[in-house]
């Protein structure tokens, strides 16, 4: 029985990866649940699976919870702090990080230092931190295991290969809701043609970055991260159909590749099973249906977070936490309605232009950019 | 640097061989040659290469080699019984078996008894007789490394995973170059269509059995064999382009699919590389200018010659040795100018509906069933 922690329990990876251990009783326990503030959520969800340990990460609605919570032998972490405590305390095999932006960053390092192989759902923290995080769990000798369902398929595409022999990585992208818009469209995008995406059904900020293909630059720098890549290495091409997530290419000219139905509760369960897998309920593909995969560049000039991303990869230090704060704080302001989509990029670039950058940043430097591109952001949107 | 012997230098597999072993002089050495009778390519390639070793299989061949052979240092081994004594005394690390047909049985034998590595080109003996083979190379802790390109795309897909989590295997065809062909127009197909296959270049024999897409199922009977699976877990798949070799499904929903360019030389060179893989001179796949992969249905009404080896894989017993003896009969006879194409899966038919099956056969049954077959086969078409 591997007793599993979920961090970000109420958002879309947080209840798939209930799903994946309702599942498998005999296999997964939640030990552990935090959610930020969806408390009614929360609630269902102890009732459910009866953990040992809940964190609510927003101070006022851990007070609200603690006074609707029914089963009193629960331990209660509430906020940030509480959030620490509860990874330190548990007793956890396997966390899965599902909370998202960068406020990953900390339960991340503190799930490394306790030696807890971290399940990762979440991008910002390896685009900001990536070649830390990954130094630290190296240190530890604590595995980060994507559940991303890119990084997802190049892991498990590379399987035991020796990794000497990897040529090139094909970042696969369905091209988001606006791949056959034409680009002289984008002015007119609203927030409501933004949110349907194709393909998957996410989160809102992700699906955000999906339209605009930021969400596939931060794939480049995840990738580089957990693969330990140079961003000449990592190819990114469009496929429509959301079939194959990813693919290897190998120094004999051989591709590998992982394709699978679009529902993430398919990488959750690979990243809690590994090395094993577990009968998932979902059939393969059926290809005499499906009839082609198809394949094609993706438009830089139409996506212009896609060049963005590239910058940043080539440049890293801390570059790329810039990008991802510029990033996320241009997302959250387009779905309050106060930026039209068109701009997210403009945005984004103009910080980055802004920046100072830092090779080989500390993480107090690399927090420090955040912040600093953050209240940037917010300063150049407020001034539109 | 691996001592290898080629059994069949001077076919198409064989040569190809050459080249790869050409390409990695401080990998590989060709320490033993053999050829049924191609005594002039045989004697370029030993010019070349040096091995310590040469077989000509046909005794008059091997008569006329002695004498036109001007390097004295080598060991000549003429016919069949030379052919048992080249693999026994040469202090092979990995034999290429790629000697076409059942007459491919005997040295396969002879190398897992002596304990060598087989990088098997050869789909018959697989097909004839997988059970014994298999089982053979299991006591003898022998590995059997797959060249034909679409078992070497399903064991490349495996790679390490348990194989309980196997839950089926997508065997792709290109459809050969009847694909399109009207059913109606199959009566007219003359030896000169036949052999220009669109995708593969490959020998005459494999060529032919690639247009009525018996190698297809021949191709079904070796994964039975070299996967240990039965014939339901198995499904064949057109896949016009070829760049797709096969690929399996795990029971956890996710297909693994290994890609590349349609050369031997790929799955050659990783059967004596694995398990690393090594540079091969060959890039990968354009993707974008390739655009899309397509799948569909096989039309079994089309090629009979699908439903009687799935037949065949059905039975087992001594019935896929009667399959391959009658097809390799009728198909000399095809290319011999003797036979029309489309009555190629009629004979095969016929053939196997006169055999009375024998469940687990001794391996004397299987040759003897073979025997009959072949003789039942020239029979039949000296009738016609």
């Amino acid at each position: 029985m591997k007793r599993i922690a979920i961090l970000g329990s109420t958002g879309s990876i947080g209840s798939s990866t209930l799903k994946v251990i309702r599942r498998h009783p005999d296999r997964f326990k939640a030990v552990a649940l935090a959610a930020n503030s969806n408390i009614d959520e929360l609630l269902l969800q102890v009732k459910e699976f009866s953990p040992e340990s809940v964190c609510v990460i927003d101070e006022k609605a851990a007070a609200r919870f603690a006074l609707r919570i029914k089963n009193k032998g629960i331990k209660l972490y509430p906020g940030k702090q509480g959030l620490k405590e509860l990874i330190s305390c548990t007793g956890i095999d396997r966390m899965v990080l599902a909370i998202t932006g960068s406020s990953a960053l900390e339960p991340l390092l503190t799930a490394i230092e306790r030696k807890i192989d971290v399940a990762l759902a979440n991008k910002e923290a390896l685009v900001m931190a990536g070649s830390i995080i990954m130094g630290k769990a190296r240190r530890h000798n604590v595995r980060i295991l994507p559940i991303d369902s890119e990084q997802s398929a190049i892991w498990q595409c590379l399987a035991k290969e020796d990794k000497r022999a990897l040529k090139r990585i094909y970042l696969t992208a369905s091209g988001g809701p606006f791949r056959k818009t034409s680009r002289s469209l984008f002015k007119k995008i609203e927030l409501k043609q933004v949110l349907k995406h194709p393909r998957w059904n996410m989160g809102r900020k992700i699906t955000v970055d999906s339209a605009t293909l930021m969400n596939k630059g931060f794939e480049l720098l995840e990738a580089m991260a957990l693969f330990d890549l140079s961003s000449d290495k990592v190819s990114i091409l469009i496929h429509p159909e959301a079939i194959c997530h990813s693919m290897v290419e190998f120094n004999d000219g051989v591709v590998m590749a992982q394709l699978s139905a679009t529902d993430m509760r398919i990488p959750i369960q690979y990243a809690l099973t590994f090395p094993d897998r577990l009968e998932s309920g979902f059939s393969g593909i059926d290809f005499c249906a499906l009839k082609s995969l198809n394949f094609e560049k993706p438009d830089f000039k139409k996506f212009p977070c896609l060049g963005l991303s590239l910058k940043a990869a080539r440049m890293l230090g801390t570059m790329p936490a810039v990008l991802n704060a510029a990033n996320e704080i241009a997302v959250n302001e387009f779905l309050a309605g106060n930026l039209r989509f068109f701009l997210i990029p403009d945005i984004v670039r103009t910080v980055m232009n802004r920046h100072k950058n830092i090779i080989n940043p500390s993480l107090a430097q690399i927090l420090a950019a955040d912040a600093w591109a953050k209240q940037q952001t917010a300063a150049v949107i407020g001034k539109l």
